[in-house]
């Protein structure tokens, strides 16, 4: 490897020796006199910029609107002028390559990318459509925005609101309350109702405030948040060189990331802009798996545009008649009703998609293998890699294909479930904390074994 | 506002209804036959681009050193060839012009800015110096590396640690554990051993393990870290489009941004890159204010490179026979014996510096503020803003001088503390849920309230 002891050096701190040392050398302290050491440079052998503007020619962010992951894709969801576009900076997420998780999968060096969305300003996707959704409410003119969630929905609603200088309320149950979840809304300044009832009822009377009062209501059904997160896949697409990849594969709760991935691949080819749509995979916990019941078992097909509602209410009806509540370590895709049902089953028919669901074991072993390999995610943003082993083994999925994971949240939004997960050692990938005594051949023998 | 349907519509998914509505009304479902909405466009009045690499020009990423907000700059801490310089993308952070806290505190419109450092992959500003340190590592030939550490340092040496191939150990002590803080080191994989001892202990022992075993140290003295940390000044900078703001303030813990910063100024002025250097205040908390005693009460000084050693030997005895223990709720700065104090001591040379300290519970109270004007932020990064608030009020800072607070951490860091906050009702800014009645009159009766 190249030393550049040319350019850059150690040097001690102190004055009056002020020695110095090779970069190449490992030193913690100035092993002539011990004070401090320094980072030094002999500017005028250096290639130095002779301004700071010369730097933005490796990065430009002069607009606002540009410097945001949604907004600088603003010819493909204009829905209103700019004026109206509110930005904090969403989209600055990051598409890695991950060659070491793709070689634990059995997946070719190259192929493996991970989108994470967790390094939004709220910590998860849902800025990609919030921005949008305030944008809108900015164009109609409403100062007031509402609901029912106790998760992420409610965090990046409560960020854009007050960021926006709009009032917004969250409406939660009266059941458990994970008040983690709600740390986020609570700090950004939303109003939290607690209505003495369960998630419906909070559903039921957010709708009916909102239409009563004329409150913006941000739920999942709003069309303008669809919108937004299309950029996600502009994103990925950007970092490959606007390569289409082969494979996206998104958790499947709501359905809203799937639903407007599928439009945004539609527009971009009805556009001309891509020649090929990408295949879908969308994965459900094994407890929260209506789309896979449906998609798989029952065959529910888009069928241009006239899905079975039948045989959705069917098994709606069901799921009441049995109490059903869905169950799964992946919270954020606890959901046994998704609102986007249908344009799912559209975003299906147009990438050719297949659906899968896997159970809460192999969703926290993957995330594990997320965090030993990457970045880190949320549990729910782990079903992808869960769902990916599953897509390999079946063959459906070949280890040649260019493959795109959504993590839809970061990692520090269940801080509980890692610990819980790793000090107590309880899965494949557990990695616990090591007691040794306070001596020092017992730490290197302790090393050694690591 | 304008209306732009003429671009954008709302338009029904079902097919036999395909009824159309205005981007400007507020619905939820259609209203012709109750089925979902999907915005629509004709693009052939829009300008859509040719092809998507034309949106390059408002976003240019090609060269992944580009992409980092540290390496963009790497002219400027220039100590190994670019084939060891490491990223995952670290300094993707905002710095954000915020009107409604600097209207809070009486500053001037568009004087007060905000850097979120706690976007960052490992959510806190250490990536910046991580990923310097991990380069020279792998200048070096270093294949494994250790620190003693519980928090944000740990977590984001072993996300670089994995990244670079490297294997890496944390040395905890065997006191209470705040495994919270712990989560991202175990997420990440580093090995984490349990010393029988105390903090002390810990830091006495990785560095003879690190000299015996040749393992490359990765604590806060490591000078390369602070390279690294010179680009958050620089990115400040940049987002200010190249002007030097009046004010840097810094949370005061182990003194190596601040540190940090002075030497990014004192180079960037030497180099005639900038004309003036900024003034920098450093804030303590009360509970960890050795800076704050030798700076103020003992008038400990730079002294050009001959800091009075004594003074600070003496105190430090003093801490010993005392068994004092720096206690605060801002545990990232909670440290009485800061490594860089040296190094510090000539950044507030260099800068004309002030230092103060603040009580707890004005900086859980200011965390709030930050929360619900901005993008929130762990509780050491909200000292900026309660000590600016004594800054002001003194006359130190004019509220229309330009103002750079640095936000270090992410506000999911520490959500315990911000959900005791809120919901017990504890402070001034408490923002805690409101039950109701599951009864729409009585919901709208609160609502208004609110
Ligand atoms: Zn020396
Ligand atoms: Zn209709």
């Amino acid at each position: 490897m190249a030393n550049n002891s040319d350019y850059a050096f150690q040097k001690c701190i102190n004055p009056e020796c002020a020695a110095t040392f090779d970069v190449a050398e490992i030193l913690v302290k100035c092993p002539t006199c011990g004070d401090m050491l320094d980072v030094a440079y002999d500017w005028d052998k250096m290639d130095v910029p002779g301004s700071l503007k010369d730097f933005e020619k490796r990065w430009t962010r002069t607009n606002p609107l540009d410097f945001s992951g949604v907004w600088r894709f603003r010819d493909l969801l204009n829905f209103c002028p700019d004026d109206c576009k509110v930005t904090v900076g969403e989209g600055q997420t990051i598409l890695q390559r991950n060659d070491a998780l793709a070689k634990d999968l059995g997946i070719d060096a190259g192929c493996l990318h991970l989108e994470y969305e967790g390094l939004n300003p709220s910590g998860s996707f849902k800025d990609n459509g919030m921005t949008a959704a305030f944008s809108h409410a900015r164009l109609v003119g409403a100062t007031a925005s509402a609901c029912a969630s106790t998760g992420n929905t409610s965090a990046s609603m409560a960020l854009y609101a007050h960021s926006t200088g709009m009032s917004c309320t969250v409406f939660i149950g009266s059941g458990r309350i994970a008040y983690g979840k709600l740390s986020q809304a609570m700090d950004y300044g939303a109003h939290t109702l607690q209505i003495a009832g369960d998630f419906d009822d909070c559903m039921r009377q957010v709708q009916a405030v909102c239409a009563q009062l004329g409150i913006y209501l941000v739920n999942s059904l709003n069309p303008f948040r669809l919108e937004g997160q299309k950029t996600i896949m502009f994103r990925i697409l950007e970092q490959l060189g606007w390569q289409v990849p082969d494979w996206i594969i998104v958790p499947g709760g709501n359905l809203g990331n799937s639903s407007s991935f599928g439009k945004a691949f539609a527009e971009l080819k009805q556009l001309g802009l891509i020649d090929r749509v990408p295949r879908l995979a969308i994965i459900n916990a094994e407890g929260a798996n209506t789309l896979t019941h449906l998609y798989n078992d029952r065959n529910l097909r888009w069928n241009d545009g006239r899905p079975d509602a039948d045989l959705v209410q069917e098994f709606y009806d069901d799921l009441t008649a049995r109490k059903y509540s869905p169950r799964t370590v992946a919270s954020a895709i606890e959901i046994s009703r998704p609102v986007n049902l249908t344009k799912c089953l559209r975003a299906l028919d147009i990438c050719d998609g297949v659906v899968i669901s896997v159970p809460d074991e192999e969703i926290i072993d993957a995330k594990a293998q997320i965090g030993l390999r990457g970045l880190g995610c949320e549990p729910a943003s782990a079903a992808t890699i869960a769902g990916l082993k599953h897509l390999l083994a079946d063959g459906v999925v070949d280890p040649s294909a260019k493959i795109a994971c959504v993590l839809t949240g970061h990692p520090l939004k269940d801080p509980n479930l890692t610990v819980n997960y790793h000090k107590d050692n309880k899965g494949k990938f557990s990695n616990p904390p090591v007691e040794v005594p306070n001596d020092l051949n017992a730490i290197i023998k302790a090393m050694k074994q690591a």
